[in-house]
């Protein structure tokens, strides 16, 4: 990541002939992708309406103005000036001042209110007491995980800072090389569901996107040994689609191996993932395993994390932007379009789709304006991999809840975290509300609860209604009186076994390991209860194979005793709520693309699946499709 | 290459229980490939009938032995001695005593007598004199390039030892690696004629198979920078399917870049490349380019060449064994098979091939016990590339130059100076003795006179019926007295062209330098003359812009003026005597099969031959087909 080339030997006078002479640019620099531009005028340039975007449009860059060192108002009194200026129902919690980059940053329950229309708050911040003003939601839900990234990324701001002004010179240095052609190889992936993992590589830069664990298959991680990824360090940008441990959870492992470089990903996945490694660490040691890296090693990755926003076109390097869209399928979650080369060529990785609506999140974004290569999710792509309508699955899971409490049995239903739980309390929650469920408790063990507040954090990342609702306390769906946190330990969890009809949601979703499991103990035995899946069980998971018949299974207590046990209750798979566009959505994804891809590479999904996929989308769009193997690398041009 | 497993540890107990107790063994070490056993009884051990076999067996390896330091006869005492033991007839014409090996080297116009019936007058030197003769062939026609690789070779006979000592512990090496696949990746050749350069890789072992320029397309090289072949330093093993430049030429630039492992090929592969990379940089120099490398480099790779026999597996890392067959494509040109990881997966590169017999070589072998994998080359891969019988050919070849010769006219036939050039001299030769062509002169330019040399020092390489005739004087057709060759320069050149009708052979082959530019200045201009194309003339080349119809082209000379030139002699293509099998020809390598393999990756043709061979032996083999792009990695297995 050295570079001999000067990126800002005469990008400052180009700034400066670009902005009126009163204004002062005294500094100019990289960070990651944006252009900072330090001014001794900062109340100048608030005030000069639209030089900032006429900027950014002229650069093609994203532009942040800071003021200069010594040219804000004193801390002491800026605070009681800007919170004259914030009206008082954006609910400020914090506001604090970092004056190497003569930063304010505000957290407020309502940061609408912080900005104002179309951001005049933040400038009359700016025009009186000099400083830039950076506003950040506080999460109407408490999240501990939310408040711990925060706070870290506080205390690391200056060593953050410094990573991001190298990266910034590293992404705009002179491209060395004159060949000209694009490549993606398979680390993962391929052929089945787990440890995602793909190159993206010119002759100027090599691009990791996600680095995933194999659900079920512990010891099969990407192949980040291949020369092809290999000396890791030397990766140019790391780019994560979303949060599921599948896509993340080897990801602080290429601190480990000496990577340096940043991470992009959206906001949401970067808490989420603080959140999921941290515990797939815990489960790890619980297990008796030897995790591959400690929690040291998600800091640094967190510490190296550049956010998106979904949108928006980014230079990762001198030959690539990248854009990130919603995907659909977990909150944060991202479609990531890769433009190569000033247009030789477009490639987008879906990540995990839901192609059409939920209750969470607007459908997966298919519309780019090139895209020749497509590489696809394929969990749902067999020939029969239809799933009925949400409306009906719906009805078919409050039915089936509805037996059991008849039967004063209790259902629990193994669901990830992070999506499907969400997706999920919401119709159980309406489903009370409304009369078509007796109103029960609702028990969330694991990391639920935890996530569900995450979301609350990000209510721009949900769908247009629900944002709302969120944001009013007295309509949050997830506050609802019903939802409990098991947070009593295997003491709870016996009472709630032994009481009155309940519904849990717990993790981890395939089975394999976590609370779950003491749920199957306490309750598998009794006929009158239920388990319901509602997700993808991947291949090689206890989930997977319950699901397939199997009623005999084994479990180990916490001794280290492995016993064994028959399943009595009703197990049921009610499909429909999955994260992922079944075979029906993954072909309408394809079909509605315009123009449509030159290429499809189909991976994510059983050998079958990606099979079949391929060859259905082949024969419907004349194409060309492949089943990529893992360790394979495919020119694309 | 470095190792921290003793493979000697054991090895040498192993051998002692294997042998009599009276037979001592001193020392055991690898070379290369090659298990050597110094011994304090060499007269002992050549006493033992069948012991060296035996212990072939046993250990699966090619074995040597040797004796210990101070075993023998002095050099003074033991020369007259094996004088005595060989036949007069033999014709010894050098003999070489080497100490620290135990080895006398000698050379002789008739190598069988030295060797005896199944090696018995080797067997009597040894126990006469306790040295081990290592036995070479006194070309019947003087080449100096013959003559000067063995003399560097001699002069480098410690350095050698020491790095086949190395590369030999290398090879037998503790496998590191618990994965398990089998990769291509093409760094050139795929879609194109030229720069042919493959990655072979396992988890434990990479390989790389050829390393040639592109005829026409000077700065297109083989991808050596894309990581999976680079650092090109931590290659294993390098094989050369035969010396023709677009597969060679590029090969010395491996031990600029670090490389200091093997080079495996022929003998004759080893002694063309000798002259051919010479030749390749004195091009460079004579037109003002800067060669890749110096002959320094050509020094270092002939240290570094491993000769294997047609037929004989031998081990090149701890999980490849490497078996090279005749491909009939020139002198020394080899299909080249590997076995991979104990019978995980068998892959072969056809190299260039010709499957039926010609006058010089006996069709390419194609019988593998397996074969599940097999890079094909597609040089006439289109669909209407088929070429007249070679008998048909002849003739037309003979009318043509009749026709000119009766016009007083002067016939010049542009050829690479190995392969084609000698399988014409045998028609021309054969024709002109028995009446069918009238005798004249046929003047061989450039190097095709010490190409033609070198033939004659390797006969077991060629056809059977000619390997006989070359071996006796008076038959040996190479010996024809209208041979002569073009030792005069420009001058002699202008002679040439004024005189009585001839026949021209010069190289380059396709027209891309080389004597044939003045050739072409000094006939073209008269309608009486003819050019004959009898070889595939590369995209890109003048060659094939001349064959296209093109007769307006530009030659530059000695003072660097260019100059337009119209082409006024009859242009004429012979097919039938390319060293290269015909699309019918491609059809049988695979055809004729036993066991067939299950995909084919069809690679050195323009994108139509590929293409198109592709699909044709899809359809008619039922196996996977494909047309490799370069800078692709295919997974195996």
């Amino acid at each position: 990541m050295s570079s001999h080339h000067d990126p800002y030997s005469g990008l400052e006078a180009q700034i400066e002939s670009n902005v009126p002479d009163d204004l002062s640019v005294s500094r100019v620099t990289y960070e990651g992708p944006e252009l900072v531009i330090y001014t001794e005028t900062p109340r100048l340039f608030a005030d000069r309406d639209g030089i900032v975007p006429q900027l950014a449009k002229t650069f093609r860059k994203r532009i942040t103005i800071r003021p200069a060192p010594g040219t804000q108002t004193e801390p002491a009194d800026a605070e009681p000036q800007i919170r004259d200026l914030i009206p008082e129902d954006a609910g400020i919690t914090d506001l604090e001042f970092f004056s190497t980059t003569g930063e304010v940053v505000i957290e407020a329950e309502k940061p609408g209110l912080v900005i104002g229309r179309h951001g005049s708050t933040l400038n009359e911040i700016t025009k009186e007491v000099g400083w830039t003003p950076d506003v950040l939601r506080t999460p109407p839900m408490e999240s501990s995980t939310v408040a711990n990234v925060r706070n870290y990324l506080v205390t690391e701001r200056d060593e953050r800072r410094e990573i991001l002004e190298r990266v910034g010179e590293h992404i705009h240095r002179e491209p060395q090389s004159d060949e000209d052609w694009v490549r993606i190889t398979t680390l993962g992936c391929c052929r089945e569901v787990g440890r995602a993992s793909f190159v993206l590589s010119t002759p100027e830069t090599r691009v990791l996107v996600d680095c995933g664990d194999k659900p079920g298959a512990d010891g099969e991680v990407p192949y980040l040994q291949l020369p092809e990824a290999n000396p890791v360090a030397d990766l140019d940008a790391v780019v994560l689609t979303h949060a599921h441990l599948d896509h993340s959870a080897l990801l602080p492992l290429l601190f480990k191996y000496g990577y340096d470089g940043p991470v992009y990903m959206t906001a949401p996945t970067r808490d989420l993932i603080g959140l999921l490694q941290l515990d797939y660490l815990d489960v790890a040691a619980k297990e008796g395993r030897t995790p591959p890296y400690d929690s040291e090693m998600v800091r640094e990755e967190l510490t190296h994390t550049i956010t998106m926003d979904y949108g928006n076109v980014t230079d990762i390097a001198p030959d690539i932007k990248l854009t990130m869209h919603n995907a659909g399928h977990i909150l944060g979650s991202a479609v990531a379009h890769f433009h190569v080369g000033d247009g030789r060529h477009n490639v987008v990785f879906s990540g995990d789709v839901h192609y059409t609506d939920t209750r969470l999140f607007n459908g997966a974004v298919n519309d780019f304006p090139r895209a020749e290569t497509l590489v696809m999710e394929s969990t749902y792509g067999r020939r029969n991999d239809y799933q009925t309508d949400q409306e009906d699955s719906e009805r078919t899971l409050i039915d089936r809840i509805s037996q059991t409490y008849e039967n004063d049995g209790t259902v629990v239903i193994p669901a990830f975290a992070v999506g499907r739980s969400q997706e999920l309390m919401l119709v159980l929650e309406e489903a009370m509300r409304t009369g078509r469920l007796p109103t029960m408790p609702i028990y969330l063990d694991g990391m639920i609860r935890e996530a569900t507040a995450i979301h609350t954090a990000y209510p721009e990342f949900l769908r247009d209604g629900l944002r709302q609702r969120i944001l009013h306390d007295d309509e949050n769906p997830f506050l609802a009186a019903q939802f409990q946190q098991v947070d009593g330990g295997d003491e709870m969890r016996q009472d709630i076994a032994d009481g009155e009809p309940a519904i849990i949601l717990s993790t981890s979703g395939m089975v394999t390991g976590g609370p779950i499991m003491s749920w199957l103990e306490l309750l598998g035995g009794d006929p009158d209860n239920a388990l319901v899946f509602v997700g993808y069980q991947a291949e090689g998971t206890l989930g997977r194979r319950i699901q397939g018949g199997n009623r005999e299974i084994h479990l180990t207590d916490r001794d280290g005793n492995t016993n064994r046990m028959t399943l009595r209750f009703t197990i049921e798979s009610v499909s429909g709520f999955s994260g992922h566009a079944d075979r029906n959505g993954l072909e309408n994804f394809v079909r509605t693309m315009n123009p449509r891809p030159e290429e499809i590479l189909c991976v994510h999904g059983d050998e079958s699946a990606t099979d079949q996929l391929s060859s259905a989308l082949y024969q419907n769009f004349d194409c060309r499709t492949y089943a990529p193997r893992n360790l394979e690398t495919y020119r694309l041009a």
